[in-house]
């Protein structure tokens, strides 16, 4: 229940075994409140009744389950219907919403305006495990409010020689939109780097970085089913738990393990 | 940079001290793109062009640079003005959004629809240092997908007794909304009732405790300033770093403090 299985290049040891690994759910489920569309929250798809019922109180919608006449949820559409007992005009106004399982977007946007923007990576660069674990270290002793605080996330472009530019923020998505805006202000060619990141890799994550370009992603937290999914299909290398000496890649893992020359056969 | 620093009461092997600590600031900033609201970001106050630039760019509504005919920032207010070259008509269509440093919410909302909801705890049940280290090994035990997956938040309610019910989800908002949909569907009372949270203490987070009605939140993460001054103002206990047999007490310590009977004055 939550997860799936996907088919992972694990690397331990300085060895490459391929195995099968469980990856949490992302799962988009849009709420509609008397007929009209409320909000698509991107969840984990247990307990979405409970979830529908303390979302739409979170929001002031009702106070008590009493106020609800009916909920229908359909699975495979991805839609739960709430018909109240009393008619709810300040939801009228258009105000739909876009929930992520963390900030913003979710896949209705990728469906959208992602559509237009998200680009398949055509950067071959590869990078050798070594290289992959000592950025990591790098990236993760420059974290200095980080480590103080315990509360910020952190992202940075590297080349293998080391990191470009790191920048920290309360927010996954403002840390990696602010490397982004340094890439467009100073014009920075993406050929030959990666991104490091400190946080979940969620569909939106991803989708952020296949529009700022990059081929390669290493996060030293886990994915999401829906982001690999994406990653599959935008040619992104995924690596996930890059801790230590160790590492997940979920995702077109050539160019990482194509570097070690070792090992399983990939691809 | 970025943080602030907060008196807080720390617990460490089985004595309290009051102690100076730096926790992360949670900043809103609202942009406006040729003259209409188009977002509030809660964000680290830091490198905020970059992060407007990248932020426009990921919606698509630049893709480089010189698009942006101006920006002027209002650190105290707390505003970005951004005129772009072109008009850009899709902005018109009164698609302001919100965006928490996490999911959905963000101060502004508070100001609004949060004030209705959000409420003072009354409760004051006290819960002693030796509960909460009990509580959280029994929460943390219990998260199977999320040990299995490292991508999953968990949220539980908890008597002195131990776990009543837990929830998890991929998003810190919906493991709280599915709590707080238990709570309304089974009619729970909160007396004597603590809530367990695997994540960061934004302010949203904070929000969402006030409005389930609960004087005690034990994390294992860290929290915001923002969410502080909200936990200081409706008489929440806010505790983080919750590991083992340590924590720190960021705000109304007696809850805590009082039935460990020990050290440092309090309040």
């Amino acid at each position: 229940m939550g997860t799936r299985s996907w088919q992972i290049h694990r690397f331990r040891e300085r060895e490459w075994s391929s195995e099968e690994d469980e990856v949490a759910i992302e799962y988009p489920l849009t709420v509609t409140v008397n007929g009209e569309e409320f909000a698509t929250m991107v969840c984990t798809p247990m307990d979405k009744e409970e979830m529908v019922i303390g979302f739409l109180a979170s929001e002031g919608l009702i106070r008590n389950v009493k106020e609800i006449k009916e909920m229908t949820i359909d699975e495979d559409r991805g839609f739960a219907y709430v018909e109240t007992v009393k008619s709810l005009p300040q939801i009228q106004s258009g105000q739909k919403r876009w929930l992520g399982s963390c900030c913003g977007k979710s896949r209705a946007f990728y469906f959208q305006s992602d559509a237009a923007t998200a680009r398949t990576a055509m950067d071959e660069s590869t990078f050798d495990p070594d290289v992959c674990y000592k950025l990591m270290e790098e990236f993760q002793s420059q974290a200095g409010m980080f480590q103080r605080t315990g509360g910020v996330h952190q992202a940075a472009i590297a080349t293998e020689d080391g990191i470009v530019k790191a920048y920290a923020d309360i927010g996954r998505h403002n840390a990696l939109d602010k490397l982004y805006g340094f890439l467009l202000k100073e014009n920075v060619s993406r050929k030959g780097k990666i991104i490091l990141f400190t946080g979940r890799i969620s569909s939106e994550v991803l989708l952020k970085i296949s529009k700022m370009g990059f081929g390669v992603l290493l996060s030293k937290s886990a994915p999401t089913d829906l982001a690999l999914q994406l990653a599959d299909d935008l040619n992104i290398t995924a690596v996930g738990f890059l801790r230590g000496e160790r590492m997940n890649v979920y995702t077109h893992p050539r160019r990482i393990a194509a570097a070690s020359g070792g090992g399983v056969t990939i691809e």
